[in-house]
């Protein structure tokens, strides 16, 4: 019963369960752009959602993730899975369906049927990952991916932030990538599930390995709680994936085994459902920019009438 | 009618007044500490603030920030002007009433009665500037400061944040520092009220101004607009501080003629006053970090009873 020229949501909701790309790559732009109809798309999915594994890459520039990426798909579909991937670019105001840079190494999927490969851009949103990713993850989600991947580009604090979407988080590494493990990974250490060492053909792989295995072995851990693995890959020829794809599907059922594969849901659930409601209210004050009890308050500061806590008390009490 | 050990606020207030530095202090780390009194504070502070003239300061590292921002204080103290000095530093998670770093150089006025300093850090407020630093700027305007000196350690974002926070915004400048200022200038010289060309003395300081001058000849400005003037200063040997002084002076008598100075202080004061009522939420959400009802919500999500959005309303209306 859609307006002509209204998005029936019912229906793209419908057809990306059917797997259209046109339909998923709809959805994504209505949840990224955080049209009026954000909401709608979003209790659409709800009840198709929790059955994709989100697996989360992290790592320095120039460790490969892209080509891992893109090997991760070549050995998921050759399972039979259906793949989505999402490259978060921290850092960039624009964003898009397009294959950018890096993604082209992508296209000899963009023609399959059973991947989706899709481009944000986290900049100008608040909490950045934190808000429009999980969306865009759940749109994926209801499209009947098996897996999605997510990649962020760039570096900084956005490595963590994917662990916090992430089912299982890989964390890769390369050799010869400068100073010690130790000294320069101790953030991310802690949020791996199986860590990659790529290009694992360089001279200093086994040494790589040797040290990350030493560090590993140094964190205390529960009894029965999940020991990350290392796996050596050479992403750019397809070595090691059969084993990586492995190791996730191992942490996969230990997640759900243990029962913390819904513990890490609910944890990222909360966040998510927080952060939505910090940006709403956001949205809400921001609104009042131009209204006029704002200038009366403002005004009642500037002459000593009230004080700016009493003031914002006000602006609350309004919305 | 305080309780023991309790902070007599409005003892405080009045003693602040009278000058003594130790309550300025201790009231700048109740604002600043976002004591439990931080609105008993405000509201006692309030009757007595719109005074100050805030004067800020910005520029790339190298220029003298610091050292230009000690020549006018000595030159503001030699016109009988109680000061107030305020440097933030947004990339450290560190402060305190101490003379910090570069601050050392502030120790001629250490013991000066009419003179307070003050170093912040604005990391981990959420809108760096825009939250701790007015509140302390209140303080030292209840303090009886003619003038406060607000000065950014450090570079980026923050100094066009400064300009959102000052009467006066003096953009610094320092021949031979590299790149022309069209380009890498862009945004300062919107926000520069006085312009000050620092290290005259050295090689490069006519063509900077030159180059400044036919930039700023290009901005379109309205009629009986503001005119940014430009000051040579050597800060380091308390040269052009004079004339820096008197340009200040004229600006403010500028602000003050035309209605701009109520008009800036009112935004400032509607941008502080939704600082304020967002983080005032943002708390109340994270309180809810452990609430059971979350984690209700978050079930209720997973089991695609409800989808996040709807979740969101429900935490905002338990609020």
């Amino acid at each position: 019963m859609a307006a002509p020229g209204r998005d029936d949501v019912a229906g793209l909701v419908e057809q990306a369960r059917e797997g259209r790309p046109r339909a998923v790559a709809r959805l994504i732009s209505l949840v990224e752009d955080e049209s009026p109809l954000l909401r709608e798309v979003s209790a659409a999915l709800s009840p198709h959602t929790g059955t994709a594994h989100v697996v989360g890459l992290t790592g320095s520039p120039g460790v490969g993730k892209s080509t891992t990426t893109a090997a991760l798909v070549a050995a998921l579909r050759g399972r039979g899975h259906r793949v989505g991937v999402l490259a978060v670019d921290p850092t960039s105001p624009f964003s898009g369906g397009a294959l950018l840079g890096d993604r082209i190494r992508m296209s000899d999927h963009a023609t399959d049927d059973g991947v989706f490969i899709r481009s944000m851009a986290s900049r100008g949103h608040l909490g950045g990952l934190s808000w429009a990713t999980p969306q865009a993850l759940r749109v994926l989600d209801a499209a009947g991916c098996d897996v999605v991947l997510l990649e962020t580009v760039g570096v900084g604090q956005s490595e963590v932030e994917v662990s916090g979407l992430a089912d299982t988080t890989l964390v890769l590494l390369a050799p010869g990538m400068g100073d010690g493990i130790q000294a320069s990974k101790a953030g991310i250490l802690e949020i791996g599930d199986v860590f990659v060492i790529n290009k694992a053909d360089r001279d200093g792989a086994q040494s790589t390995r040797r040290e990350l295995r030493s560090v590993l072995g140094m964190a205390e851990r529960a009894e029965g709680a999940w020991k990350p693995p290392i796996v050596m890959t050479v992403a750019s020829r397809q070595e090691g994936l059969d084993d990586l794809v492995e190791q996730v599907d191992l942490h996969r059922e230990h997640l759900r085994d243990s029962g913390e594969l819904q513990l890490r849901r609910r944890d990222r659930l909360r966040r998510e459902i927080r952060a939505i409601a910090l940006e709403s209210v956001r949205r809400r004050v921001g609104d009042l920019s131009g209204h006029a009890e704002l200038d009366a308050l403002a005004q009642d500061v500037l002459a000593g009438r009230t004080d700016p806590f009493s003031a914002a008390d006000r602006v609350l009490s309004e919305l």
